[in-house]
């Protein structure tokens, strides 16, 4: 049986609502997907958080306000999302600085760099310059696979490879492969100290 | 004579509108001056980051969006400033975490720790705990002086002090100061190599 990444079984309705490949509806859908990845990493986060395992949190999105109106309370009246120049989460274990980002892809063969910016690229060569610990964690969501990948194999992939992407077999030699519970649900921690203590 | 937070000599104009005492003109100016100091770490940040110094960036402020535009390009129509739960900011140097909030007080003899939240004081109990490096950098905006000092005892005065402030004293005997320069504007990176390297 096919799980979905909250490691629910895959409902039928959603099979059957994705088979009428109405655009829109798809394109949610996938949405959701990454909502729901992304999710699984903030829940695995309060769970090592409130076990006192490591402190890692997701940065809020950078937003850029035009427009403040005091007179409603401080609301914020005209504003726009900014692009993330680092990466989605960081934090400290044993003392160490982690630095990472998460991504979901519907690819089954390789992990597409086209979602992945020169200045996070930039940012993550300077945290392992800095002796902090960088990675990527990627979900092969069609596969059921999610991968810890070390920052560096990403960084050649963008710099030399010849396609903009990362085959599947990088990630099986040099990835650890992170494994799914009920809490937490992502036991990346576990990764991190098979790779990196 | 008596420097401003960004190293400029003390203006008179300023000191004259501010001897008005009208309360709008000087709360504005207040919060110019912890603006200022705020921007003094925000570029002592980027001389440092250019130089590969260390790595370490503020958090965005996060923010609660409620509505979004998607006709305008998403622009977003409403939504409200949160509390910082963490600490404005975090990064890594020579490998070890570092996570610390900067404050500014206009007070001689203490600083009041009204400013603080009970979510940051759990969050630096936290940062070390797992053995990162916590601390408070506060200036001091009427005696000119910038210190460091462990978030340890903001902890310990936040938690079991008599009146809720630091007395300057504390500061000084436990502190490390952290001196100005015309580039960084604040040599905070000395005052960590004094205190933790």
């Amino acid at each position: 049986m096919i799980n979905y990444p909250n490691g629910q079984p895959y409902k039928k309705e959603e099979k059957k609502r994705s088979s009428k490949k109405n655009k829109t509806e798809i394109s949610i859908s996938s949405a959701n997907r990454g909502m729901s990845f992304e999710n699984d990493i903030n829940v695995s986060n309060d769970y090592y958080k409130e076990r006192g395992i490591c402190l890692i949190s997701k940065r809020p999105t950078p937003i850029n306000v035009v427009k403040v109106d005091y007179s409603k309370g401080a609301m914020i009246t005209h504003a726009y999302f900014e692009t993330q120049s680092t990466t989605d989460y960081n934090g400290v274990y044993k003392g160490k600085y982690i630095d990472f980002e998460a991504k979901n892809t519907k690819n089954k063969t390789s992990f597409p760099l086209n979602n992945i910016t020169k200045h996070q690229i930039e940012h993550l060569k300077m945290v392992i310059y800095h002796e902090g610990i960088a990675f990527f964690i990627i979900q092969f969501e069609s596969l059921d696979k999610v991968y810890l990948l070390d920052a560096s194999y990403v960084i050649h992939f963008y710099e030399h490879g010849e396609r903009k992407s990362i085959p599947l077999s990088c990630f099986e030699e040099n990835g650890i492969e992170v494994e799914r519970s009920y809490n937490p649900r992502l036991k990346y921690i576990d990764a991190i100290d098979k790779k990196y203590f």
